[in-house]
């Protein structure tokens, strides 16, 4: 089996009848599964978690995403959260039997179709256009309300769609990227330091693993402190890679690891490594897992 | 989603026509999931492995043996493999969503409907009725040929179904069980006294580990020996609890573990305590992968 995630983040928090209209855009697709609605009131905003062969994965995405251009009217929108639209980000995560690039594809099917309704769409991460269009956060630079003055400079001219401000939509970024894991590790110390250090010979920025983030973070009613992480591609810098070399790194300093965690969900794949390095079993594959061939099957 | 594993044996190992439609009774049963078939010409003997939701799973099973039944005349069936009957063994794996005792129901249910069509039926592992007859081997002792021998002995009284021999069909054993890891490590020896030491050290007959069956091997190919184990119940005694005392046992010895490998497919269960151990991580769950909340949703 294929599986193509889609984790669309709509600014709409509030209105419940108006999110339940939207997410029953995803539900009424055949083959996709929606996993997880979470709504944030003082964000103004829902992400979606949907899953599914890709092709019906993609056709939810527009459904959904022309039923919120159709409810959302950004002119009337305020929230905490930074944003660009009503739609204002689509990413495209493969999870199974498929190459980045098919995902890849998808999103510029899915941007082209979003375009031609008249949203100015631009590409982002692994679906980007140029380099300095990767990082969402410069996409998104100067917001919604910056967004009819930035169409204006021809270095932010849409990869599709009108190149014309959308008062009532704004503009949507569309991409394909890897599974994120959001890893972290706690350290039994109280001195914040001592995690911020190991967090940057950890974090690629600064010269340590390639495709992580981290920071260090006190964690005050543990009386711990913590490495939190986003690794953006666990294939290349997996689980077992990071937590040893925190756990080496502490124990230079004489500080031991109180407990690792995983924030939100994981794919199977990630497990693949740790089976591999942790049991000295270098072939191991997560073909060899019951429920994967179970999906495999389908 | 609650998944129940099946894995019948059949005394049908060399007509492929005859297996095509035995396992066509498998594969026409909606929500049943047919992941493999292995058959062996010397053993004259075909194992079917699927999945599905608990009650599927157990109709689909009664429609192959039934079919198996009527196909399959044990008078003409000669292979290396010690067995009982057409269907010989069909033990009920409780994969996910579901308790032992769910499965031992199943299994009776079958039972029960299987001896009503006249073939005598033992209870094995879980589903057992007395203790003697939890092990296959000591149901099986005898092999068809002396079967009608057997069933005039009171202790010998199936569970379901005619005391009178079936000359056709002979008898089934029918069962639960818990999934089992098929788990080998591998040391970097010649030496094969030294596998079998850490073998009888970490088997539960010789005071080793609960569920744990284990011996040495000789891998003359590999210039290795290797400690070959079965996990009945990865619950109680999981990969990385024997994988470490091996490791350990197999240090004093001055030898190292060249690798480890599993046999076949393990459920996802036996990757949660891996986590659980290597990464300091005792709430981990299985829930958070992305997978697993895939095949819950159904």
């Amino acid at each position: 089996m294929r599986l193509l995630e889609c984790v669309p983040n709509i600014s709409e928090g509030r209105e419940e009848k108006t999110i339940a209209l939207i997410t029953q855009e995803v539900k009424r697709h055949k083959g996709v599964k929606l996993l997880d609605v979470s709504s944030d009131k003082d964000h103004h905003r829902s992400v979606l978690t949907f899953v599914g062969e890709p092709e019906a994965v993609k056709d939810a995405a527009l459904s959904m995403a022309l039923k919120a251009i159709a409810l959302i009217d950004m002119r009337n929108h305020h929230g905490e959260h930074p944003r660009l639209g009503a739609v204002d980000v689509v990413p495209f995560i493969p999870i199974q039997g498929m190459e980045m690039e098919e995902a890849v594809k998808i999103a510029r099917d899915f941007g082209k179709a979003l375009g031609k309704k008249g949203v100015p769409v631009f590409y982002y991460e692994e679906a980007a256009t140029s380099a300095y269009r990767r990082d969402l956060p410069s996409i998104r630079k100067g917001e919604y309300e910056g967004l009819k003055e930035k169409l204006q400079d021809p270095k932010w001219k849409p990869d599709e769609g009108p190149e014309s401000f959308n008062a009532k939509s704004g503009a949507t970024v569309v991409g394909a990227r890897f599974p994120l894991v959001a890893y972290n590790v706690n350290l039994k110390s109280k001195d914040l330091n001592i995690a911020k250090e190991i967090a940057k010979k950890v974090r690629f920025k600064d010269g340590g693993f390639p495709h992580v983030r981290a920071m260090g973070v006190d964690l005050k009613e543990k009386g711990m402190v913590q490495v939190s992480m986003n690794l953006t591609n666990y294939r290349v810098t997996g689980i077992p890679k990071v937590f040893e070399f925190i756990k080496e790194e502490a124990l230079k300093k004489g500080v031991e690891i109180g407990a690792s965690e995983v924030v939100g969900l994981i794919p199977l794949g990630a497990l693949e490594g740790m089976v591999q390095h942790y049991l000295k079993y270098p072939d191991f594959l997560i073909r060899q897992v019951i429920e994967q061939r179970i999906l495999e099957f389908e």
